[in-house]
């Protein structure tokens, strides 16, 4: 269990260089442990955040580096739990991705503060997941661990298995048996370990817990479980590539997807970072959770002005965010209303509306967790809750390639004919 | 038929702002014309080519005004047929891809001189053909086309469709009637008309010929048609990206994949720019071509030293390099014998190899065309026709996800198991 809990061990912790990351902190007790493979308090079981040394070189010295720096995460080095020579190490480099100012979007929503799309396709495996384990790689690195892992119903899979691909390093992900073709092609295309496991997504996340407890897994980094910590801060970078491309300024509402809520966390305590640094102007911003109804447990929780979020059996198309209790759903519901957002959920059908509204409006073919986040943001406005004169960042987290089957009944050819301009003209297609 | 050749026309040419784009030159006999929707010569019916003034700032100035440019192909607007304000236009804004410095691949290749693999999959609709239709679409705008129009396969159907959505022009889209699913999908998904053509590649590229000349296709610009000079200025960017990312440095050795052979002119060309301009020092480099056995029309002449291509009839899983007459096969030709390349093919089982072999060693899913460049590296490398002594950039121009058949009978889990250490340990998967 040494893995699994944070206790002073007896022997001298092995030296780690993971940048500007200082120690583990309890976000619970606040109580500080030495950097190591550790996800839970040993005092109060809560979770373990990285506690850092940031740079006071000052903002302008901060800002002048970062934007100096390269097109990837890696700008933002000093802020994040890796060496200072991550850059040039074999990892895949994601981020950096486009923000979209979706002017047509906005015109449909009725969005007159400018409303723009943070497209998270464009990373390596083309969801938001690079983020993540690009940091957790660095640290499976600096903790001398030789196996990446994860358990995952997708996105994941592929991202641990480019990422350790790359890295040189050995990786085993384990998946439900009975997921579709598309995603066991692209986990087992990097050349690793794939284990189906003959089980729910929950059988396949028990056995990796058991699996770290036993002397089968030592040596194994499990990117989501102790190595979570490191993970988790590359969400933040999503919260310091959007200021950044707004012209270091924070936006007035996010619209974050909610799976674990470790992201939408994370985006906030990035915000809150650029603050304290002083590389934003310190100002209100209101953040957004958006859930897929068939999956609505801290959405729920929300509406019923409750405290913790009660499980829920995920029955939704949005399987990336298809979590039915939600390890950081708590912490949502705080930031959501401290901040004096919201949480809001949105039906199946309307996840496909949203995602070929943001496809015919601006060409992003978003996953179906950002039909999601489309569609919620729709919600809120017609509500009343998410104010269309602020500037809104709404986030695609994903590829609407890995999620065909959500659009692919409503996505089809406007006609078939034959090869001639008579048939072309009947068909009624002059334009 | 006046969009079809280039001829004077008797009322003045409408004022058109492409930025440093002069006007069209006759790739065979030189003759320039007004630049507008013509793609042929009146006089030879040689191809035509955007012609430049091009900047005269001097090396540093221009390199300075590159390098302070947006993360996207229009950092290099002073050198494309593009207005100067075009990174504030409503483009999907694509280019300046991952540069991999491929170490793995160069040990199980044997490449000692440095290998590189430029990623397009990064692209916003994962594929190089965002490249060139973002110029097409620029050059439809300047000519007041309200349709935007292709024939297409896969790839450029989905890129049409998104930067159509995005600039909120109309689009209308000809595919064969039976394509897989997968890529009809993403080309209806935008909301454009998608036409399905009862008939081969060959009858839909007939019928929009024959569209082009009708009234009814009045108004419509097909990028791969009467947009063909502006569209393929954009593989040029390739070549800029690549060699930027080298640290303004050319490559020894090229390795392009050869469709139409368009891209490899198009790259040759940008190259010659860059020493023109002086953005690099002068040297040598070798391009290599790359095809697909089962469609190697262009590697067939080279081999057998003929300066004229043979057509094929197609037939290889490399469907997106499957056009057995390709217009720019002399031009290919030419240029792999001028710099002292090579144009070799690799038959299908090779491809799929190759494909997993860049996955294993780098975390890049590519195409299938990336499996021919990566299958025609290893090749000319064992016939002691590339130098893995010298620098190589090998393009991957395409992305995994839209070619999941090729490698979906070979990347399988490794084994499925019940959920518990003691069938993991009887599976062997004991790290």
């Amino acid at each position: 269990m040494a893995v699994q809990t944070a206790a002073p061990t007896p022997a001298a912790p092995p030296a780690v260089d993971l940048g500007p990351a200082a120690g583990l902190s309890c976000r619970e007790c606040g109580e500080r442990f030495p950097l190591g493979p550790v996800f839970a308090c040993e005092h109060c079981f809560g979770p373990l955040e990285v506690a850092y040394d940031l740079p006071d070189c000052g903002p302008e010295e901060l800002r002048r580096r970062i934007e100096a720096g390269p097109a990837s995460i890696w700008r933002y080095a000093p802020l994040l739990p890796v060496p200072a020579d991550v850059a040039d190490r074999p990892n895949l480099h994601p981020g950096w991705t486009r923000l979209v100012k979706a002017d047509n979007l906005a015109r449909e929503l009725g969005v007159t503060g400018g409303l723009y799309v943070k497209d998270d396709s464009g990373n390596p495996t083309h969801s938001f997941k690079d983020r993540v384990v690009a940091q957790a790689l660095e640290a499976a690195r600096a903790f001398g661990f030789t196996t990446l892992s994860c358990s995952s119903t997708g996105n994941l899979a592929g991202a641990v298995g480019a990422a350790a691909a790359r890295a040189g390093l050995r990786s085993c992900v384990f998946i439900p048996h009975d997921l579709e073709q598309g995603k066991v092609v692209m986990a087992a295309v990097y050349g690793g370990d794939l284990v189906g496991i003959e089980g729910t997504y929950d059988d396949v996340n028990r056995f990796c817990s058991e699996l770290i407890g036993d002397p089968l897994g030592e040596g194994w980094g499990f990117v989501n479980v102790n190595l979570r910590p490191y993970y988790a801060e590359g969400s933040k970078t999503l919260a310091y590539e959007i200021c950044e491309q707004l012209g270091w300024r924070l936006p007035d509402q996010l619209v974050v997807p909610v799976a674990s809520g470790s992201q939408l966390t994370k985006i906030d305590k990035g915000l809150r970072e650029l603050i304290a640094l002083g590389l934003v102007e310190d100002g209100p911003y209101r953040i957004f959770g958006a859930q897929a109804q068939g999956c609505s447990p801290v959405s729920a929780a929300f509406k019923a002005g409750h405290d913790v979020v009660r499980p829920q059996r995920p029955d939704t198309i949005a399987k990336s965010l298809a979590i039915g209790n939600p390890a950081d759903g708590p912490y949502v519901l705080d930031i959501a209303r401290r901040t004096g957002g919201a949480v809001e959920d949105v039906d199946d059908e309307r996840i496909v509306d949203a995602i070929r509204l943001l496809a015919r409006t601006e060409g992003v073919f978003a996953e179906t967790a950002g039909g999601v986040t489309v569609g919620v943001t729709r919600k809120l406005i017609e509500d009343g809750l998410l104010d269309p004169s602020l500037t809104t960042v709404v986030l695609n987290t994903g590829d609407g390639l890995k999620t065909l089957d959500a659009v692919a009944p409503t996505a089809r050819p406007t006609a078939t004919i034959r090869p001639s301009l008579d048939a072309f003209r009947d068909a009624g297609l002059a334009h």
